[in-house]
């Protein structure tokens, strides 16, 4: 049995945003935000675990699929859970084990097509311990957002780290790096080109 | 004969950077800052035009070479001339004119191997026009640092933007977006893989 791995994966522009100005509850994107992810809207693989027809099939779809099929659970942050929670389709497009980091209690919730969120309340590495319990030979994702997957790059629990590069500026907003230890050390694991976007995997070594 | 096109080729940090703190005249990269540029230290295409035997041909190598081989002219900061005027052996690497933005007029200075630095006075459209003059059918290249590719950025005057991502961060410096117009359209032209770098080449759309 392969080993689980953890990973994240993470749109960001060139300018080192995961969302523009003004993110907060109902913006989570920031203003402009949106033009991160423009290049998975149109992916038929996206699109499917969204409950939308048609899309493109693509290296960026190759990417997306892989990324759903090697995800055997997941980790989330409250806040991208909230957001989440009101615009999901049922079912979910994580069709896996949620682990939601929260500081409320909450009794699991239930979804079609296999998504269950579980409310953690005693930190990342306990949420991290019950997402591989069940990831089997899978790995785990841990979702997001930026803060939470600053958290396991900073405690050193994150394998690897996968940036969706759009080649855009926001100017301003939420960096994905502030706040990330600089020693981080990183590899560059895998690149993938694709015409609106570039697919950067990059392995964290310890 | 093809239209000149104008340039830039920078080494960035995987957060952004293009310096490390305490970046100042004799620390010009700043703190760790060499580490963006680490890549290309051992590139023979690099090392031959520094005066240096030895060094590795591969796909990076490739990349250096074709920027050497396609700037017909040079167009450049004041703070990296300065930093260059003590560091660069005779010849320097760049075996054509080279106009320095500068305030403060100044005869040229001939070296050897085809590398002239003219003092440009008149700002960033003279020196662009002088080195169109004389690049012929080659191109431009705005050497840096950061601030001239910036102003030559937001004046709409760059038609390429060459990033080479380290897989790094440093956490604190000089930010090559920080004053970048976001309204800027860039798409993606090329990206070539290396081991410890990714070449991002980037068409500026008008």
């Amino acid at each position: 049995m392969t080993p689980t791995r953890v990973f994240a994966s993470l749109g960001m522009s060139l300018d080192g945003y995961v969302a523009g100005p003004h993110a907060r509850p109902g913006n989570p994107l920031g203003d402009g935000g949106a033009r991160i992810h423009q290049w998975v809207y149109g992916v038929e693989a996206w699109r499917r675990r969204q409950g939308m027809a048609g899309g493109e099939t693509s290296r960026s779809g190759l990417v997306v699929a892989e990324n759903f099929d090697r995800a055997g659970a997941y980790v989330m942050g409250r806040r991208m859970f909230d957001e989440g929670e009101v615009a999901w389709p049922d079912p979910p497009p994580f069709r896996a084990p949620v682990f939601v980091l929260t500081t409320t209690a909450r009794d699991p919730w239930v979804r079609q097509g296999g998504t269950v969120f579980t409310y953690v309340t005693d930190g990342i590495e306990a949420a991290l311990d019950l997402a591989r319990g069940v990831a089997g030979d899978k790995d785990v994702q841990i979702s997001g957002g930026a803060h939470t997957v600053r958290q396991y790059l900073n405690a050193g629990l994150l394998d690897e780290l996968e940036i969706h590069l759009a080649p855009l500026l926001l100017g301003d907003g939420i960096r994905l790096f502030d706040g990330v230890d600089p020693d981080l050390r990183l590899e560059v694991d895998r690149v993938v080109d694709a015409p609106d976007v570039t697919h950067l995997r990059y392995r964290v070594v310890r």
